[in-house]
């Protein structure tokens, strides 16, 4: 029998949110007494997504979150026990779970900014069971808040500063929680709103929205009609713009451009072809906005763009919160001291603790130099990894959304034009030190 | 500033996981006084994702827990007060939430049952407002628990019964909650083992796992060596397979295979040519299971199974967990007893409150048949959406993962071989009945 709550998160599971060989490694390196060597992992890209010039970081707060509140419950600890799997691990690693936090200190890119493949997202140093046990939350927030903020930073992009941009995704992400992270990272990335109510609040927004076909088919099937419907909204919800394209989209936008006691705002087509109907629309109510919604990305976007429509804001969805993942990977790089590396077929790790220093100039990224974190940095250089915990507490308080937004925004305005393109970006190599390559030998 | 425990999800939440319109529309049906007309909505999926021939239908589980659960509390209603959105909205709203609680009936397709476009997965026959507002959970359960599920069962169709099939999928997932349903619904479609501690447990199943790379580069960092890693995870987790690929696949194979005193049972395979290095692999060390893994999906599998490769299970994570969506949709069928349909540019809905009719014959099926639910069946239809809920409560209780597996295989069985293909599948074409059609004139 499943048990009546299976499948809700809450807080105090999150230790156990972690693949069975974390657990399986830390109780081998207890065991074998290498659980506290100091070791250090980092987290980055191998690769960018298929027409990706960049990615923007984002899910750090998550993974904070989690690593400040780590610890394993005398229950956690008992229902790890029955499952027979840890028989012959040793007494000790019962112990290590039970008094044990994360002590580590963490460095990581700021929210909302952007980094290439192969730049370390973050980099964990910790005792080694500890710094092993963390990869798959930390993998988990970031790959996917990585993902959703560099698809509303596109969109964003293409759309133009003044677009209207709202996260509808709620009904397609991958559990609500997914849904919530994607409010989230877009919001932080540049978005205007979401439909997400719980995500609005929780984030300290105003949840936004329009209406649904529903609502006109629910007045025109009780002997209503479509204009019965818009009135009926627009009592309760004046400024909520109205679904205009349920049966006859053009017909629609005249018959409201006819009735001056309906102070209209906004309209939102959800079908059809949004060049003409938009044009057609703004034609007969030239001052309101019109919003496009409907299986919208910005390859769509930017084609109704150079198609002439008349668009003031998009409603993006499933494209931007499901699709093709930032495959984010976690790699040890030094172990008590001593760089490593993996030489698995074409999959080779830069060894040691690293820095991304990177230098702008006229406004714009001139070079990323990867390197050692030990390496000197030059007048011109910014070092992009930031200590932002140490021995497991935070250096700072969380961040605003506003913040990371405008990070964002600057960050992206650093990008060259054609690294900034959606389809074939030139991909912007970085540098690797000289020390990092002697110590790859 | 953002509060500290953000988006996590607790289930007290989840009446605000929502759209904002479902709310913005109920308070216009309340203020209309048609709240509580009897609304039938209907959950499908236009057109199947590229290359998919069938559905399997998961997610209800979460759903009907949803349903039963749905309530509001006072600082729920309070925050959405807050928001001055609902201003013009009339009092008798907010009693309607503060008391409110699903009383509606729920028709669906058990779980597990292979369904194509066009048919609907669930029935919500509710007064208007709640079956409005239920409408993006129910999607969101939904539609991401029927992609993994149909994206386990194809895998399991490729890869065979005997193969061993384990979900590695966590650290890609979307969300940790995107995680444990996932977990969920492979398990549920045919997979053996997830690697999802938490999933696992709440699930009572044992996690599964082997080992990463990040063990043996430790080892080896320390002056240890490869061959040191193994024995060490060995003597603390002595049936759990071992990852060879660090550095030299074949050799640390060849070195196994000598090791007389180690009783290795299984290696896994993580990168690299998969087909020559498990032929190798499997030349030296003949009677152990070889674990595929990186990247894999059933195209990948059935690739190669084609070119000879020699391996026993696959570790199947990203391509499983991400990707492109099932787009289901919620649309409204009947109010007061009177059919609606949507007429917007080629997205028409069928009018009507639905069944599925199935004839299986021979063990494969013959012809599904959308027709009205008032329409009789034929001797050798059986209908296929069942009454799981009456009045806000659940009919049977929650289904066990086995039984759901073995439905699923079931199903799978019956579909034509054409339609199982993983690439260019063979489409069947639902019959829609007389009665529909004239509905629709």
């Amino acid at each position: 029998m499943i048990s009546k709550k299976q499948l809700i998160i809450t807080p105090q599971d999150y230790s156990l949110l972690t693949d069975l060989y974390e657990l399986t490694m830390s109780a081998c390196y207890v065991g074998e007494e290498i659980a506290d060597k100091r070791a250090s992992f980092e987290l980055f890209v191998r690769k960018l997504p298929e027409n990706f010039g960049y990615l923007i970081a984002m899910g750090l707060e998550q993974g904070l979150e989690y690593l400040e509140n780590l610890s394993f419950s005398e229950q956690q600890i008992e229902s790890l026990q029955k499952t027979a799997i840890f028989k012959d691990a040793t007494p000790k690693f019962w112990d290590l779970l039970a008094s044990g936090r994360f002590t580590g200190d963490v460095y990581a890119v700021p929210e909302g900014t952007v980094i290439f493949a192969n730049e370390p997202i973050l980099r964990i140093e910790a005792p080694l069971w500890q710094a092993q046990l963390v990869e798959t939350y930390l993998l988990n927030t970031i790959n996917y808040q990585t993902l959703i903020a560099t698809r509303a930073a596109r969109i964003r992009d293409i759309a133009g500063k003044t677009a209207k941009l709202l996260e509808f995704g709620t009904r397609r992400a991958f559990s609500p929680q997914a849904s919530l992270w994607a409010a989230r990272a877009s919001l932080a990335a540049g978005f205007d709103g979401t439909s997400n109510v719980l995500a609005a609040l929780q984030l300290g927004e105003k949840p936004r929205g329009t209406m649904a076909h529903s609502l006109v088919m629910a007045f025109k099937g009780l002997s209503g009609s479509e204009d019965e419907a818009f009135r009926a909204f627009q009592t309760y919800f004046p400024t909520a713009p109205l679904l205009i394209d349920t049966y006859d989209t053009v017909a629609a936008a005249t018959r409201l451009s006819q009735q001056e006691t309906i102070g209209v705002t906004g309209v939102r087509i959800d079908s059809g072809d949004l060049v003409t109907l938009s044009q057609k629309v703004r034609s007969r109510l030239p001052k309101i906005d019109i919003f496009a919604s409907g299986d919208l990305d910005e390859w769509e976007i930017e084609r109704l763009q150079q198609a002439g429509a008349s668009i003031d804001g998009y409603g993006v969805g499933t494209k931007l919160v499901t699709g093709t993942p930032v495959n984010g990977v976690y790699k040890l790089v030094e172990i008590d001291g001593i760089p490593t590396m993996k030489k698995s077929s074409s999959k080779v790790t830069y060894p040691g603790r690293k820095q991304i220093f990177r230098i702008i100039s006229n406004g714009l990224i001139q070079q990323d130099r990867l390197s050692l974190a030990t390496e000197e940095m030059t007048e011109t250089e910014t070092p992009l990894l930031q200590l932002v915990m140490k021995e497991g507490k935070r250096i700072d308080s969380p961040e605003t959304l506003d913040v990371i937004r405008q990070r964002t925004s600057n960050s992206v305005a650093t990008l060259p034009v054609e690294t900034r393109k959606i389809s074939n970006p030139h991909l912007i190599s970085i540098k690797v030190s000289d020390a990092i390559k002697e110590a790859m030998i």
